[in-house]
């Protein structure tokens, strides 16, 4: 186990008080004591991230769940999970040396969220010059708490990565998938079984799972079995469906709010209390297509799973919640070019009533056409609710590369529904702060997307800055300090090694893994080996191997 | 004066304890005592409305803000004062009976946040069915407070419309103007002096104020010269200049902020406390035009508005300040469709260093070209930073017609910087909340528009609803009642007046006055009588003029 030093945790105890500053009318009057106070009845983080969600998609789901289709009347009284949670804003803009990016990407965003640092555009975990940085998972671990990650991508995509894996290019994906294999996460749920087996390294991260102790399941039936332990669900090969084209059947793939519940229920079987992240991971898919219906179905899945997290903290009372998008996508606004002259008196249905006719997402349409497409119409108004597809679209339709078919139907019902979209990229806005405390509290005011990482990490007193210090030590300068001498075994192409030699020691240091060999034994440990390019980072404890 | 009862006080409080339900973590439990402990605290209320403002905006101006161009260098430390206010969202919505529209005008919007009823579309103060609503700065007069209204526009415009006067329509500026003359408002700062003099009713309302004991002032040196008492400056016939194209001299226009200052140093001397309304009128019409200098410069105009009204707030400890939108506009988003395969890696300075090269608006921009538009080049490269013009946008600033280059140059400057725009029109999304309460509280959660009038009122232990029965009565249903004949005087076509008689009596009640005449002799009040086509409402007061 990982302790950080007593200095740093009250450095990490003062933050959270500037960040809590705001919450109670006492709160400046009696600074430190009051947050430890607060802060000793916090056990447990839930983040809950819904990727690429824009304020305005918030807006237009909670519509989509106010207007009854049948009877054609809408219930202004129904609200989201989120909406209480409401109580800020979030900057999100991306850092590297001398360049300030206004839009970012989920790898600088997670990392920003998971480690307090800003890094550079595809970079996971990493600072901007490459050096692996502590995450609030990581935090969490080294306080012996639960940790758990949940998302409806592939669980190696960048926001999850970046609270679990440290690599400077959030495409390689085997890399990722291997460093989180070993880094004794509890809980995992998501999609991504493809980069576990059949890998370019030959390893079967499957197999090493089920070696470790972990329950590895597949289907919800499966996941919902699972009443204690570690455990791995992998419901896809790549990404889970959007929560509308989902086969509910029982054995088949859970919903965002069941995987979080499981993981809840079994993460705060820990005493020493657990940190949780779920994503919301498709949303930003949708955005990026245009296609509202995606939207829509997967911000009120992830509200959701918001509820879930809400409801335990609310009765347990020592969780912190935390909702935040890591970036707008798209652009969406309820009213668009069309509605410029008519928009005051327009009637909401106007705007809902197109939508409410979808049965599918853009993704789940293309599954329903044939190979030809010749069925084109049929799908569209059987799923999509358009009936009045014009030649054109049929032959936009016709024509659309496989996989993006909601980039080519998405502003087609967006159309219909009066919706504008800007772009099929991010967005550089700050973006909505959802947050709930013991006591009905909030984080209030206009915070940085690293705030959020030290807030966490504050609440169990972990300085994230000290924890990186003690978790990732470039190897080969430090075990050259010692008067070591340091060799790479590149022999396997895909398994790279560290050979480290001093006297009779010999140390094998294989890459992504949590252990290492000296003179053949094998030594287990918390963290897990870093190869950034060559570069090896390995915990202050394997450099202690080396007298 | 009119009293609320002390019942509706209580009723009044109990929806504030609901609403500051949030701020802290004894609330739950303390209950009313709580809040009325809370409350007896604060007596000013100022409401700051930034006109069409979506959170995009805000992000950009900050930026724009922290980017110098000389040095080429962002200073992401730079802040706005909204920034720590950030605190929640509001719901936007009109409603009318059995209609719901997801996109506000400003109209029903200021109805909403001034009366705490949602209305139709064009509506200033009035229900969906016409009937005149008492607003929060009718609740704080009916205290003894002192009252306040700021604008950039004309002040007849629907915000400050919406919280002084009461019309199914928002476009009769001339009558909206004689109930704000009327009601006795301590200082009114804005645009529009030419709805008060040279109107169809051939009444001048700026002698009006002057009998009435009002300082009338034009500049901003007669402005700052006013040290007490009522005070109504009318800096512009229409409206005023967006800052940016401000004339600084010092007899010119005073900026918002100047307003905001001048006007809290006259109110606060009621120790009664003060209600006042600042409105940064021309971010909205800004981002109609798609213009986003327009944007940024009144986006930061108002910031510094909020500076000023903050500064206040935290050194009195008995103010609270709400700003908010009335509704997004436009649809800017910082990234468009030219930045969705760029975006990750995009510089901020792509983006803001072209918009940093404009130093007046679009509408600055108009002033400065000759009247055959020949020197389209010179001034486009000189004011706003374009020097690359290809021939169809020459030709596009010539064919503009007058007033409307903004909606002409605004889309050629965002096509520069990669700003995405979706309408010319106003949007649906909920938008952002921003708050200070005494002791650094915050109000949380998503909030409804409706919910900001009943927070103001409540402050200060109005019923809103039983103000509106003290208010607007009915006149002929009410006179008919107690048995008198009333009939309409529509001899001067532009004053109708109605005519009450009961036995001896003669009650002459002239439409948007705040007296009456009985048997010739005027009597006043502290209220205005209005007429919703040939509906004439009066007060109670009035009504208990006939026995």
């Amino acid at each position: 186990m990982f302790m950080t030093k007593k200095a740093s945790r009250f450095a990490a105890l003062a933050l959270t008080v500037a960040m809590l500053g705001t919450l109670t009318l006492q709160s400046a009057a009696v600074g430190v004591s009051k947050a430890k106070e607060e802060n000793s009845k916090i056990k447990n983080v839930i983040v809950l991230i819904p990727d690429g969600m824009s304020v305005d998609d918030v807006t237009l789901a909670r519509w989509y769940k106010s207007y009854d289709a049948v009877s054609g009347t809408v219930d202004t009284s129904v609200s989201l999970a989120l909406d209480k949670m409401a109580s800020g804003l979030v900057r999100t803009y991306w850092e590297k040396a001398g360049v300030t990016g206004a839009i970012t990407d989920s790898a600088p965003a997670a990392t920003a969220m998971a480690t307090g640092v800003k890094s550079n555009d595809k970079y996971i975990g990493v600072t901007y010059d490459q050096k692996p940085l502590a995450t609030v998972l990581e935090a969490a671990k080294s306080t012996g708490r639960a940790t758990g990650l949940v998302a409806t991508s592939n669980i190696q995509h960048a926001t999850p990565a970046g609270y679990s894996s440290h690599y400077p290019d959030r495409s390689k994906y085997e890399i990722l998938a291997e460093q989180q294999v070993y880094n004794d996460i509890d809980v995992v749920y998501g999609a991504g079984s493809k980069y576990l087996a059949g890998r370019a390294d030959n390893e079967n991260m499957i197999n090493t799972l089920k070696l470790n102790g972990y329950e590895y399941v597949t289907t919800r039936d499966q996941m919902e079995a699972v009443t204690s332990g570690k455990v791995w669900g992998m419901f896809a090969a790549s990404d889970m469906a959007y929560e509308m084209d989902r086969d509910e059947t029982a054995a088949a793939q859970p919903s965002l709010a069941e995987m979080t519940d499981s993981a809840i229920r079994l993460l705060s079987q820990d005493e020493d209390g657990f940190f949780l992240m779920v994503e919301g991971s498709k949303i930003d898919w949708a955005a990026h297509a245009n296609d509202p219906i995606g939207v829509i179905s997967d911000v009120l899945a992830f509200d959701d799973a918001v509820s879930v997290a809400l409801d335990y903290a609310k009765a347990h009372q020592d969780t912190i919640v935390i909702a935040m998008t890591d970036h707008g996508n798209g652009g969406l606004t309820i009213g668009n070019a069309d509605t410029s002259s008519t928009y005051s008196s327009d009637n909401l249905i106007k705007f809902i009533a197109p939508l409410k006719k979808a049965t599918l997402t853009g993704e789940g349409v293309e599954k329903m056409l044939n190979a030809d497409r010749s069925n084109a119409e049929e799908v569209m108004s059987t799923y999509y609710g358009i009936s009045d597809l014009s030649d054109d679209e049929i032959a936009a339709i016709k024509a659309a590369p496989a996989g993006s078919m909601n980039y080519v139907v998405g502003p087609m019902i967006s159309k219909r529904a009066y919706l504008g979209w800007t772009t099929t990229g991010h967005t550089g806005e700050d973006v909505v702060l959802f947050t709930y405390l013991p006591g009905d509290e909030r984080i209030t005011g206009t915070i940085d997307n690293t705030d959020v990482a030290d807030i966490c990490a504050g609440v169990w007193g972990v300085d994230l800055e000290a924890l990186t210090d003690e978790l990732y030590i470039n190897a080969s300068a430090a075990f050259e300090a010692k008067g070591a001498t340091v060799t790479a075994d590149n022999s396997n192409e895909s398994n790279p090694k560290l050979v480290v030699t001093k006297g009779s020691t010999t140390l094998i240091i294989p890459e992504s893994k949590n252990y290492v060999y000296v003179n053949g034994s094998q030594f287990l440990f918390d963290s897990v080996t870093v190869n950034v390019k060559g570069v090896f980072y390995v915990s202050r404890e394997v450099v202690s191997l080396i007298a």
